[in-house]
């Protein structure tokens, strides 16, 4: 069963096709710049397994055509990795906001399709891309089934008193004001697999209390008791907690007024500001690459370090609050880019928890690479590496929704 | 020594006082609507220590009237506390906003008048009164040492990596965007006091890891190691942290935008939302007091039951994160009207931190008064309640600064 995992975003398309008998990636690719009119024009990256990569640049002025551009070289006698489009039994794409309502990956039909629609008044620039991608596939492919995985539904079981800001409460029933938290899929993908791991070593993973930290470009913490999130850092946007590439998270929420009158801002220059102009690179005022922030800081660069020291302070209190939230904490988990690449980072945040039993072994960190422990043996809490799969993850999902279809089809 | 302490609002002047030698309030009061033209006029509340409360309505349209009210009142034969304003050796008034200017309690001169003025921008609704009462003392007692004692001083040793936001780094050298923290002469003496009781009983207390709750009207937590600050919850302005009365502390910086749009709001229409509207009020839809959330809470009122839920869950989160940011725990101090007074409420906060060494003794906690330790008797963590008093806090600090003044004047 080959699944095609899509991840459309503003001007961009991602995707996997990948076959779930061993969850390998026969294929993976990238459009870019779709809609945009530079003098570079868009392009497709792309690359089947065993085969050479495969590089075209093509006009493409919508979702649509990019679409088209991907099935081209996904079926490419060269470079492809199927023959025919029929090879695909289902889609499976990345939604970020879901809202209340979707609390599970979801078959994708006219009445989903509008309600994913009625979410994109809390995520604006995610969903209507993911969207296009949705409609794409579906002119395409009408008859194979396509399928919705949220980037907030894994948070769906988190306590009101974690959701509920305190906020006039109209503001969550009228308007949806409330945390919806997002990286799900990659959340969800790296506790369960920090549990699998845990219970082959015999361990009783059954109310295990995880941190579980996904830096990349976005960041964010979750914790996660027995399989279970309890909480999380990002919000109602993907703009709150810790600190990341562009974005600021938590702020004095007053700071906004104040710089809107102080600086004539609108509402939309403040979103630009807390979004892509904040974390690293407003600290930094050079980068919001984490590799660039820490070559930098190490030549001496102040405010470099100075960002460096804020991300893993701010990401310590979350694993510090988060253990207060769960009563314990058992395992803390790193994953995303910097999560999985950066020994220094790990280190930073880590540093000082002792006294929760948690401490890092320099040779382990050093250099980790792949998925496991980095904590000393003797240690009471386990340090995990675990690199995230989002798009193995989207894949499986896509697929238990699709066979309970057709279990129930055949009934 | 006779110190008067004033604590001066927008349409208030709270006073006492102070005998230096034994530290007793001689006389205290409170002068309400001044400049608030209502059916029931302004007021003044005084009561002399062994004397009859004296309760006089008089026209006080602004606060150098106010404060003519209030000496009448201190020098009256029958409800005074002294003969003569002379008997009055210094004057200190708590000022909200230092800035990063103050980091001391500071002699009142022309010029320092003018930085505290510069700092009204970043409290417009506190400096200015503050100021207006300054003043008033001025005119009445030219010749009285007057000393400003700051709110936000204490946290002036917190580092950088706790006090810069993530935001673009010009927001702070140009505008003064950063954490300034408040409630720091209440932290300052809590932790002070916390620090003497348990060297007392033989404690080494030099590197002694707090986290003080300052639990009021206004709610804020402080990380203190050695007595010294590293950390506080309340931000630039008094908005950040904790869930308060009125404020609803942290949230989503983006909600912030999305209402705008949504509700056409303003930037005083934000301020208003955030500091008068939410928090237990904004929450429970019914009132801002603690007390009534619990009295409504227990008769089944699902709201209030979330808005104290929501309360205690954010600041055992405080908890948790302050104690990995000082990197380990040994004290937690209650204080101000809630942390003083409410049983549940440090119960709901100190739930679950077992794991911390932290638990309390609930035959202490219930129905517990004045100073001391509430915690079991072998928990690793002491957990305390410890009025505070800001009034005397003030007193001695500007006895200080009198006596520096003099010792200087004799060389």
């Amino acid at each position: 069963m080959n699944i095609l995992v899509l991840n459309s975003g503003s001007s961009s398309l991602k995707y996997q096709l990948i076959d779930l008998e061993n969850e390998e990636a026969l294929a993976k690719g990238l459009a870019e710049r779709i809609g945009v009119r530079t003098a570079e024009g868009s392009c497709l990256m792309h690359e089947a397994k065993g085969k050479k990569p495969y590089n075209v640049s093509a006009d493409m002025p919508n979702h649509d055509v990019a679409m088209d551009v991907v099935f081209q070289a996904l079926t490419d006698p060269e470079a492809g990795a199927i023959r025919d489009i029929c090879e695909i039994s289902a889609v499976g794409h990345r939604v970020v906001h879901g809202g209340e309502g979707f609390s599970q990956p979801t078959l994708i039909t006219n009445e989903t399709l509008a309600e994913i629609d009625k979410c994109s008044e809390l995520a604006p620039l995610h969903n209507p891309p993911n969207l296009a991608g949705i409609r794409a596939c579906r002119r395409v492919m009408p008859d194979v089934p396509q399928v919705a995985v949220f980037d907030t539904a894994f948070f769906t079981p988190i306590p009101k008193r974690a959701y509920i800001y305190a906020l006039p409460y109209n503001l969550y029933k009228e308007y949806g004001v409330r945390r919806y938290g997002f990286h799900g899929t990659s959340h969800r993908y790296v506790t369960a697999r920090a549990r699998k791991l845990l219970a082959q070593t015999g361990m009783d993973v059954s109310e295990i209390k995880i941190v579980s930290c996904h830096l990349g470009n976005g960041c964010s913490a979750s914790a996660v008791v027995g399989g279970k999130p309890i909480d999380t850092s990002l919000g109602m946007t993907p703009a709150e907690g810790l600190v990341m590439g562009t974005r600021g998270g938590d702020m004095d929420p007053a700071i906004i007024p104040f710089l809107m009158r102080r600086l004539d801002m609108t509402p939309d220059d403040i979103d630009n500001l807390i979004n892509k102009k904040s974390g690293l690179l407003g600290v930094s005022g050079t980068s919001s690459d984490m590799r660039d922030i820490e070559a930098k800081a190490e030549a001496g660069d102040e405010r470099a370090a100075l960002a460096f020291d804020i991300f893993c302070y701010r990401a310590r209190k979350y694993v510090g609050a988060y253990a207060a939230a769960m009563g314990g904490i058992d395992v803390i988990v790193f994953t995303g880019g910097i999560g999985q690449n950066s020994p220094a980072v790990r280190n930073g945040i880590c540093e000082g928890l002792g006294f929760l039993g948690a401490e890092i072994d320099p040779r382990k960190n050093d250099g980790f690479r792949g998925e496991g422990s980095i904590s000393k043996d003797n240690a009471r809490v386990r340090i995990m590496v675990i690199p995230t799969d989002e798009e193995k993850m989207i894949a499986r999902e896509t697929a238990e929704v699709v066979s309970d279809l057709m279990a129930s089809a055949r009934r």
